[in-house]
């Protein structure tokens, strides 16, 4: 992609507008755009970090038996007054057709996945069932803040599963905290921290929430700093100072997080509100046993960047980097340039090319800074038929020839 | 995949509950599910094809330079009173936030785009811009009907595009009606119509409808039975059997069809009303000349099988089946089919695989009929240790070894 034709141009003024880090950064490199209070466009660069993540869930879920569906965002009345939350859940958006129907903008879709399941499952033979989907969600958010962390509209995945009994709730739960351990790790979040959370509004059990730790986040722990014993402050009785009561040694300390994902046991809550049975091993009739999963997805790019970032701009993770390379033109020519622009993409390498004229030197390598693309190749005057290679992170420049930048490209992103 | 852990297995029983036959089609072989009048789950199956027929659009689009961005669902009142679309369009959905914030659920998206598009467009250089989005849409239809083909909520491409002046719009919507060709041919549709229609409640201007003749349509077509001239009945004095004036040689006719796209001349109509201005070439202010173009992405889905069909069930496009192969195990062991689904899997063809137990011969084929997978697999006692091939638009059968299959359907899907 040229540089000078891509949508959405970095922003060289800093302003104190911006709520959080990752708001600022996100808007400034061209990702986001702010509609209005908790209302966001994904431009074309951050659109194409929500594909790679979204592909990256999508992976993780088939790997655990999850099978991809799409449920509606406008949910009729009479399934939310079936589990009473119409009346009770006050983070709801409601609307009404001139033909006097009424709906939910959907804040979660318990009410519409329990009555799909219920008419296909009729026996243990057809459980358990993992159905997942990635889509919208609207909440009515007292205070919409810090950027996209906190939206009246935004990007969730969720995954409800159906069990026969408990124990099989259970074991698939495992599996489930392995899997967004792997998402979040290849989202380049290497510290998220389990974390033990009350039920929400949502079930009386526990759950459990996936938390990273930034100075942004509106979480309150409590965690050993040795183990990984994390609370969520809200249900937690300890006290900071106090002596891990999980490995025995570690001393507990309070931090600030992010919530990117959560866990829920739902037991048969649900199950039971819409009258789903199934006929068991035994014979007789039983309630299936349900969990959902949830990963905040707009969200998982505020935080990726709120945890990935400097003070000159972004720097993204390898697996979700909206382009391998950031190809940068400082030549008066652009002979050079264009053919390595082209020799890269016949490669398949993904290379976002600074081709602009009459911008000086200085502005584009800050544009490179802010964006924050892994890799960054500049051809000059001074390269001649070599290109210097630099990675984000690193301040080490080097002269390689193209067929060696496309090898350690190959190498890095393998 | 494993059928007997597919959700959303078929449904033998034949209803008169069903609006039309790609409503029923794709009900029964489980692709998706009504949840209220005009709202639909899309079932595993469903989401299978709904991404390959993403994918295809958004390929074609990325070819003619359209890039990709997301924009939100909940539109600020504020925005659709800058176009006085708030007080004049019947079929707006709109919520409330308990905090007094109003909002529109996105039926379109100009009241976006626009302000969106002001905020970077200074210059003629900056023109011109392609930015289109895949996402869910709200109509307070007055009859939903035929199942996906009319929602009050359904899936939509659509693109909007901005030039310098009218000429520029014109050349850029000749290369989306060859892009839409493309789109609707990959889609197995190849006698789709390119019709004369109104402006509709968007512009005075005109537009163009791309419809798929089938006697399910809500839409009344004229056209010539020798060229290509088409107009939609609303607009056209012409009367059926007079002569065409266009190719002077065949007959007029009329029939019902379904609109899958259509694209509208919106000239400056929207950029007036955002005071939306750049500088052109002569220095002077001047405002944008727009057009927009859309695609039902769901409503493809409802066409396709509208179309795409026999007495038997659903007929899939190469492009957009959901598997490559049905394969079906008739024999009482499994080791033949487990083993030929394994390596099919192994060379990256997708499989759909009946492995079911206890499930009768005639209704493991008329279950893969039903879905209409374009290549059905059998393994039986009989086939010993060949594979039966048949192509779901053929009768003949023929029996062939795992490598000459895997070959035949690589042949098949180039």
């Amino acid at each position: 992609m040229r540089y000078s034709k891509l949508f959405g141009k970095t922003i060289k003024e800093i302003s104190n507008k911006y709520e959080s880090r990752s708001h600022e950064l996100l808007t400034r490199a061209g990702f986001i755009d702010q509609v209005a209070s908790g209302i966001y466009n994904i431009l074309p660069l951050g659109t194409k970090v929500m594909t790679k993540i979204e592909e990256i869930i999508r992976q993780e879920m088939n790997n655990i038996g999850g099978q991809e569906i799409a449920m509606p965002l406008l949910h009729p009345k009479t399934l939310w007054q079936k589990t009473e939350r119409w009346q009770t859940v006050d983070i709801l958006f409601k609307t009404k057709s001139r033909f006097g129907y009424e709906y939910v903008l959907a804040p979660t879709h318990e009410e519409i996945v329990v009555p799909l399941a219920k008419k296909w499952i009729k026996s243990y033979r057809d459980l358990p069932l993992y159905l997942y989907h990635i889509t919208e969600k609207f909440r009515d958010e007292p205070r919409p803040k810090s950027g996209i962390l906190r939206g009246r509209e935004f990007g969730m995945k969720d995954l409800y599963s159906f069990h026969e009994n408990h124990d099989d709730l259970l074991a698939f739960y495992q599996k489930v905290i392995k899997a967004y351990l792997k998402i979040f790790t290849r989202c380049g979040l290497n510290n998220v921290k389990i974390t033990e959370a009350s039920g929400g509004s949502f079930t009386k059990k526990y759950s459990h929430e996936f938390n990273v730790t930034t100075s942004a986040g509106e979480v309150d722990l409590i965690f050993c700093n040795t183990c990984n014993f994390t609370q969520n402050k809200e249900i937690s009785k300890l006290k900071t100072g106090a002596k891990c009561q999980k490995c025995e040694d570690g001393i507990l300390k309070t931090g600030k997080a992010i919530e990117v994902g959560n866990i829920f046991d739902l037991g048969t809550k649900f199950s039971e509100a819409f009258n789903f049975c199934f006929i068991g091993r035994d014979s007789q009739s039983h309630i299936p046993v349900m969990g959902c999963y949830g990963i905040g997805t707009t969200r998982l790019l505020g935080a990726m960047v709120e945890v990935g970032n400097d003070k000159k701009g972004i720097i993204w993770p390898k697996e979700v980097t909206p382009y391998h390379c950031h190809l940068v033109n400082l030549s008066h020519l652009s002979n050079i340039s264009d053919l390595v622009y082209n020799t890269l993409k016949a490669e398949k390498i993904d290379v976002l090319y600074d081709d602009r004229e009459n911008i000086s030197a200085g502005e584009k390598l800050a544009t490179a800074d802010l964006i924050g693309i892994p890799i960054r190749l500049v051809v000059s005057e001074r390269t001649k038929n070599n290109i210097e290679w630099k990675e984000r992170t690193e301040e080490k420049k080097i002269l390689l020839s193209v067929s060696e930048i496309i090898e350690k490209l190959h190498q890095f992103y393998l």
